[in-house]
Order: C-alpha cells, then structure tokens, then sequence
C-alpha cells in the first residue's frame, strides 16, 4: 500500500490524498459505501461502479457467521465471491461483537461472544480476526479492538484502551507471520481507542502511531456522543498522526459530520446511512434532507434533486418513488438506496475537488447554506 | 395498433406477429413482465429495457387505489410516471376485484368491493374501468370481466360469462364514446371466459369476436384447474379467433404452460412466476429449475445458467446468491427477479425465432429434454 498527499488546504487541516491498494487507487477524502454482508444493500455492483465506488466495506464478524471463512476461501476471496474488482476494507469486527452479539466475555485472549444469527459460541483473538480477514483478503484490514460505550467510566476506559493497545500489538505480529492468501498484498491499520476522554485519546494514538501501522482509524466515536466531542477528539489526534498516513474515521457520519472531520485532516469515511435511511425514504439532496414518505411529496414530479447527475434524478420523480415507498415497492428501496449512496460519494469527491483547488472551505460554506436552508423547509 | 402474423408454424399452430403501438413495436409470442403497481417488482426500468422486455403490465384494479388516477393524470399517465417508453397493457381488474378485495357485490352495474389496502368501498362498473385505463394510458386495455372460480356450478358461470359479454359491450362503448387523454392511440381487448366448459367458452369466443375486438384474451385460466383442462380449452378458442388478431393467455404461466400454448396458437402471455419465484429463490434454468436456498449450492461457484446471455449469469455465482438469500440481502431478491425475467423473455423471444425457421416442435422437443432431465436431478 503506498498513501501519497496530493494537497492540503491552506486554511484548515483538509488534505488530499492517493491511497494505492493491490486493487486500484483510492482518491482521498473519500465516502466507503458498507457492504457488511457482501453486498451494498440493494445495490448491484455494476451501479456501485457506476457511481464510481473506488472502496467498498465488509464486515468480519458477519462474514465469519455467514458464509463463513471456509466458503470465502473456496471462492477465492471476498472480492471473488461478491465479483467487486477494486478495493475493500473489511472492519475487524470488534465494534459488531461489543453491539449485536449476546453474553460477550472479554478476557486477555479475545473476545468469547454468542452469535446474534444461532446462538453458536465463538472466541475473536487478535490472532484468528487477523487469519479471518486474511482468508476475506480484504486490501485494508483493521486491528480487533474494544469498544467500549461512550459513557463507559473513567477506569474502565483507561483498562479498555491499555487491552486494545495490547491486541494491536498481537495484531501486527501476527499480521507480520502471515501473509496474504491470495497472491496479493494486504494492509493493517490500527484503531485508537481512549473513548472522548483527551488524555486516553492522545495516549492510544501516540502508542499506536510508534508501534508504525500502515493507517490509523479514529474508533470507539459515533457511538453517541455529541458530534463536538467527537469533533475535539479529532483535533487531539490530529497533531499526534502522521502525516504521511491514512485517517479513518469509523462509522461517520451525517454530510457535516464528514465535512467537518474533513476540515480537521480525516481521509476516510464509511457510514450505513445511505442506505439504511434510504430504505426509510429519508433522502439527502444538495438543499437539505427529504422525507419522501411524507403525503406533500405525492404529486411532486420534480427530480428528488434538480439537475443531480444520476440515474435516480435524471429518470423518477419524487412522486413516483414516494408511491413505492407507499405501497412498499423493492424498487424504491433499491433507488433511494442508489440516490444516497451517490450523494455521499459526491459529497467527499467534491471535497475533495475544493481541496485541491484550494477553496474548500468557502465551498463547504456555500453548500451548508443551501443545504441546511431546504432542510428546514422540508420540516414545516 | 397494428397486427400482422409473419409466420405460422407448419406442423402447429404456433405464430409469429407483430403488434405496433403508439409506444413501439411488439414481437410475438411474448413474455410481458407483470408491473402491477408501477413497478415490475425489484427490477429497474433500465434493467427491463437491457432484457428488452418489450411490453409491461400494469393493474387498474391496483394503479387505481394506489396512487390513484388524480396523481397519474397528473403525471401525463403511467408512462411518464414510471419512467417506462414503452408498451404498457393494463388488465381491468375484474380478477383483482374478485380475487383480493373484500365483500365483493355483483350487480348488472359493475362490481362494488372494499379495498384491500384500506377498505374503502368502491365500485368498478364496465365504464369507469375504460374512464380510468384511459387516464391510466395503457396501450392496450382490457375489458371488464368477472372472473369466475374454476369450481363454479354450470348455471353460474353462464350467467356470469353473459354478464361478461354485457359488460364487453359497455366496455366498448365506453371506448368509442371516448379517446386517449394524452394524444395517443389505445386499444381494447376482450377476455371470454366459460371456466373450462368448452359449450360456453366457444360461445364467449365466437360472440365476443362477432363484436369485433382488436384482440382477444383467453380468461377465467390458470386459476386452479388442471393444465390439460385450459389446453384443451385454447384448443376449443383457436378456430374460433380471428387468425389476423392477437390472442392472450392471462396470467399463464410455467415454461411448459407457456410454450403448450405457444403451440397452440397464444401470442401473448403474463405471469408473475419470474420475479415471485425469484424471490422464494427458485430460479428458471435452460436446465431446470434451481431451488437456491438449498444448502448444496452453498458453495457452488458455477453461474445460475452456464453460458446465458445475462448479467446475473455472467457476473455472480450459485453460492453468492445463495449467501444474499441466505442472509436477506436485498441483492438477493433483485438477481433472482432480474435472472427469471431475463429467462422467462428469452423463451418466448426463442420460440418466435424457431417459429420463423421453421422449427419449433423440433427445438420445443430438445429444449423440455435438457430442461426437466436437470429439473428432477435438482429434486434427489
């Protein structure tokens, strides 16, 4: 993997980079559309190229439940299985035992936790989530870390942090003993830790950035603390990463969220809420949120966002996908699913476009202005 | 509309025609993807167009309800409100009437039944149901008809098929008291009926083609009885059907149902068997039919159909989509619908082409030999 810093902006800490994989190129900042099952949920993988998703998500846990390693591996890989050419960076899984799985234990080794599918008994270790992700092949894999809930106590979190920082260590060396399964070469990145507590925060980092990974993500935030303290904990990293390497910050975010994580030197997003809120008919468009479900959208034959360049506005009306929403057609969840998806790709290319253009914070401004402005007329 | 037979088999009845329309041309036979509600469920309206579905279906009984006649009106008829170019034929929602809603009253003025959405009452009369395909905007229209059970006594399905040649001569002039909303040509269909009483389905067919339709459904079939039962009754109408009109076979059916009737002189067909057996996961093959969720295909990396022309075939594997289906991923449901559809279009496309060369029973013959050899071995 190699990570080359084309631009940063003069005024903020925005940067733009180049994140070379074994399976093409990734331009930075960018949005990574999940696919935590091996499939972007209602989206082909021809649209996801269309839309030209340079990256996309998978899932360990999940993809260690079903199918299963031994199918993924029969199949030559992730990408083989699910036919995705470019990249995929696969979460460890860490984050999915901690949230959906029932009676997890936590000791030195791993993680011991009953699948959320059949109630089956497994144990993480660093170790075998690094072996797992191997057999995945996915070009980016991350460290298993812990963790904990953002109202987590004080010492808990410290406990927390110091076991994460241990298993990364477990992580690099048995990411160093393997190598990849596939005949191409795979990447690790480290997860800080340390929850909204500044000291832990600049502490994980720190230990992490000496312990010399590939990429760092920014984890255990989004979980639902404010997005100012979210915000702060990126500032305190910022100074404490290097330059030279990826930032990923996990789970994030709404459109600000990731604009202004951005503006503080974030290179990497992944985010369910294209999707999930699509499905739900909650749309984001360049002047605010729609809630298309809603009656007023009934005889709207306006494109759900005038002049956008993609298949949904240039071809369906708001009319029309509300009568699917209505009578609970697939297809609307399919392109409602598309138009966000496309949005928040659009959303971090441009960024991106101002960044190196130098711009960028003028044009975030101007698109908070109309953004922001609709969305509260579409409350009324 | 325009019909013109280019081909009629030598040694069958089977015939190749084409329909023109105001929204292009159809090739017959034809298989016409079922769009009930505005959608053909889970596949996009490019994605009919790449399989070149030729003509689609639409319901009144369903667009009526929802979203209603106002909207479509509004939106310059279905057409433009689904974004379809198009041919679109809407059937009249007698069966619908009869088959889904509620507290349903028969009256010599149409047929009052409550809602099945939200059991609003209302009534379908022969004249409404041509007022509202009108605003509908469907190429071609069917008449109103009821729809009799198949275990109906004698004396009801003669009453019932009288009242359905009333209702036909109200449909039609209904039809020519009035014209097309939106500056196109439509066209009327009649549906004879008499369940599989040959006395009464001849009388149906000859006193419906005396009133002179531009093309002729074969209705009140495939509604429980056995198949041999509604050959023979096609069997009864093919002398009796102007050779110079189109003839359709309603909601019929499986491969072997559609290509028997092909050999008996059908042009056209629609079912819904692609995309709802789609999504069950069982999946038409030129070898059989495949039941996808079984655990033997879990890791089967050989494409739904070897070598077929389509983008599910050519991109993805038994075991991917087994996994999607495994794990309700919404994916799963669209390859199966858009691979069924893609199957169902290409058989008739197929057997107009054997038609045209001249034969038909021979590749008929050696196409029910590879398909059910592979169906049964799928069975063990």
């Amino acid at each position: 993997m190699n990570f080359t810093l084309q631009g940063v902006d003069s005024q903020t800490a925005a940067r733009a980079g180049v994140l070379e994989t074994a399976h093409g190129t990734i331009e930075t900042p960018i949005y990574m559309p999940v696919g935590t099952r091996a499939s972007v949920k209602a989206i082909e993988q021809r649209e996801l190229l269309e839309l030209d998703a340079q990256i996309i998500l998978g899932n360990t846990y999940h993809l260690y439940l079903k199918p299963g390693t031994a199918i993924l591996q029969n199949a030559g890989g992730l990408h083989k299985f699910m036919n995705w050419p470019r990249p995929i960076l696969t979460d460890s899984g860490g984050f999915q035992v901690f949230s959906l799985s029932e009676l997890r234990e936590i000791s030195e080794e791993g993680a011991t936790f009953k699948s959320h599918i059949d109630g089956t008994r497994h144990l993480f270790s660093p170790e075998n989530v690094i072996d797992t992700q191997r057999l995945i092949g996915s070009d980016i894999m991350m460290a298993f870390d812990e963790c904990p809930p953002h109202d987590a106590d004080p010492d808990y979190l410290r406990k927390s942090h110091e076991l994460t920082l241990r298993w990364a260590a477990r992580c690099q060396n048995q990411f160093a003993k393997t190598s990849g399964v596939y005949g191409y070469e795979q990447s690790l990145f480290a997860i800080t830790q340390g929850g909204t507590n500044e000291m832990l925060r600049a502490e994980s980092t720190k230990r992490l950035v000496e312990m010399d990974f590939e990429g760092y993500a920014i984890g255990g935030l989004a979980v639902g603390e404010p997005a100012e303290e979210m915000y702060r904990m990126i500032e305190v990293s910022h100074p404490l990463l290097p330059a030279n390497k990826p930032r990923y910050l996990m789970g994030v975010g709404t459109p600000e969220n990731i604009l202004n994580a951005i503006e503080r030197g974030v290179d990497m997003f992944d985010c369910v809420i294209p999707t999930r809120e699509g499905r739900n008919g909650r749309i984001y468009t360049r002047t605010g949120i729609l809630n298309l479900r809603a009656a007023k959208y009934r005889d709207d034959f306006r494109p759900i966002d005038e002049g956008f360049d993609n298949y949904v506005c240039k071809n369906f009306s708001r009319a029309y996908i509300r009568h699917l929403l209505n009578v609970g057609e697939i297809l609307g969840l399919q392109l409602c699913s598309l138009h966000n998806t496309s949005f928040f790709i659009w959303l971090t290319k441009t960024a991106r476009a101002h960044i190196l253009k130098g711009d960028f914070q003028t044009w975030k401004a101007e698109f908070f202005a109309r953004y922001c402005h609709e969305q509260e007329s579409d409350k009324r």
